[in-house]
């Protein structure tokens, strides 16, 4: 995998076009503080509700949905739902995420419950996960179906993810199924909802949440790769913030299921109990040129273009209408390539 | 309305062993983590996973919905998808209330936030709501909508109940149309989901929805009378409870509404500062006898009669088949005898 950026596909413009009216008619129907609360969150109004230049996320899964159902012949406004919903969903999770992590900042803005407090990001989050499944069930059961599945399998990952924190020690499989519902799940429900909207076949909409698993995974293994070696600008973490919070990643429990003396090092440290006041940034830098040497970096980068295949494969698995079957493959490689 | 006790209607007995096997089913669904803990807050083990005499709530909400089926001349086992699903939100709402409200105790047990923490506890309520859908989806899409619009209304309950708290004074109409957010909705959904998976008649839906919306506001006119005025022994909360955390309940608000000197007395009280060792038990008696002879409780107590006899009517407006519509009558007379 290459270090170059890959610009913005246009896809990705098209598509905040198409979704951003439907998104804000949704947010619209929720109470006016949980609708307040979520509009400051996607970026749209200040924190004292004041209009801004919107600054919400990139709507990757959002744009996954509506060009799923152009790869399945329909036109992207038959999915309109569905990419509202898959939004909605993604920002349930980041709501209370930052709740459970203790985050203070998001896209450079403080988070919803340091602004407001845990009791208002529990129930903003709550209405965003519940609007979603009212956008969606009356246009399609089946996806709705596919919605709830796919956010039983994501509060599994999360709840995974904490258990591991307490952990010293995490098998490989046992991270790779944490990611696949944590950053999987939603991606290829993404994929797969639009296919439904879009009336494809059922081998369509199977090839097409096979693309969105791989594509999480790869997503998942350059996002851990950047929360160790990434450059603070890009990725607007601390350096080596996943390190800091001891996060059991992918390149770190790779290292530890490979054995040797790398893996008695990072289990050491793992192990050790944690300074009061942080571990020191040279201990911190000394544990990343291990997981680098042991090839941590390397492999997950492998792993990345590796899932990347995968998801290119299932898309030309299937017979899928053009051009939207590219602009899918070229969001991979504008996701994986973050100066990964 | 009179003090006497009524003993529980025969139809709880029998909901909860219809209820019971099926919500256990879905239940286990969950990963390990969030099903353990949803079986500990339910009742059914203990916090280290032990079998325990089962000591849940009342099911009122999937009696309830099986009733309804049977009124609309459906076999109960027809709703039992729905009996769960409202149980299964009410648990949720529970969970994510209790972290909310700080409160550590619930049914003489510590809370799931007080024992696993708020990340466990809000992941446990997300689990569980998204679950409840996952549950009635496939078995009437509609029934699903009409849930879904529930959630919606019991979290801007919530939502106004906590900005309450912040303010001085309330009206009496906000008031009520918080109560029906936080109760009568899902008591409303409840009845209205039964009448659906019973094939009931819009106008049978329509009257069974309206039975719970008026059945909810009324139990919670009697619960904010136990609230300030009921017996420990009967309520498990702390006496003069409500008034403690200066809820501005339906009683409270009446008073202030009404005008004069106890209005006044009221809201001098709630707009002088809390004294940082919270208020002595002699000025909160002061406000309950304010209360009181302000006609406070007799007011509550009395609309309490008025919502019933309106639920009766509505289940009275429509062709509904026995013993079910008495039971549901019985049921009203239970909910709102707990010693008020």
């Amino acid at each position: 995998m290459s270090t170059e950026a890959v610009s913005a596909p246009p896809a990705l413009a098209r598509t905040r076009a198409l979704l951003d009216p439907a998104l804000r008619r949704a947010v619209a129907r929720l109470d006016p503080v949980n609708r307040s609360i979520s509009e400051y969150h996607l970026g749209w109004v200040t924190a004292d509700g004041t209009p801004r230049e919107p600054a919400g996320g990139k709507a990757v899964r959002p744009t996954v949905t509506l060009l799923a159902a152009e790869a399945c012949g329909a036109a992207a406004e038959t999915a309109i739902p569905g990419a509202v919903s898959v939004e909605l969903v993604h920002n349930f999770s980041l709501i209370h995420d930052d709740v459970m992590d203790g985050d203070t900042e998001r896209r450079h803005q403080p988070t919803v419950w340091a602004l407001w407090g845990v009791p208002a990001a529990i129930l903003t989050g709550d209405a965003l996960v519940n609007l979603a499944q009212e956008v969606l069930l009356p246009r399609d059961p089946q996806a709705s179906a596919v919605l709830g599945s796919a956010i039983r399998e994501m509060i599994r990952g999360q709840t995974e993810d904490l258990a591991f924190e307490r952990r010293d020690w995490v098998e490989l499989p046992e991270c790779r199924a944490m990611a696949a519902g944590k950053t999987g799940a939603l991606l290829s429900a993404s994929a797969r909802i639009g296919g439904l909207l879009g009336g494809g076949s059922a081998a369509a909409v199977d090839a097409l949440g096979a693309y969105g698993a791989h594509v999480g995974m790869a997503f998942q293994l350059v996002d851990d790769v950047l929360g160790i070696w990434g450059d603070t600008s890009v990725t607007g973490k601390p350096v080596l913030s996943d390190l800091r919070a001891r996060k059991k990643s992918l390149p770190v429990t790779y290292v530890l299921s490979a054995g040797g003396s790398p893996a008695q090092a990072i289990a050491d440290w793992l192990a050790a109990p944690e300074p009061a006041d942080g571990a020191p940034e040279t201990e911190l830098e000394r544990i990343a040129d291990v997981l680098d040497a042991a090839g941590g970096r390397d492999w997950a980068l492998a792993e990345a273009d590796r899932e990347i295949g995968q998801a290119v494969q299932a898309l030309d698995s299937v017979p899928l209408a053009e051009p939207a079957r590219e602009e899918l493959k070229a969001l991979t490689r504008f996701l994986t390539h973050r100066s990964a």
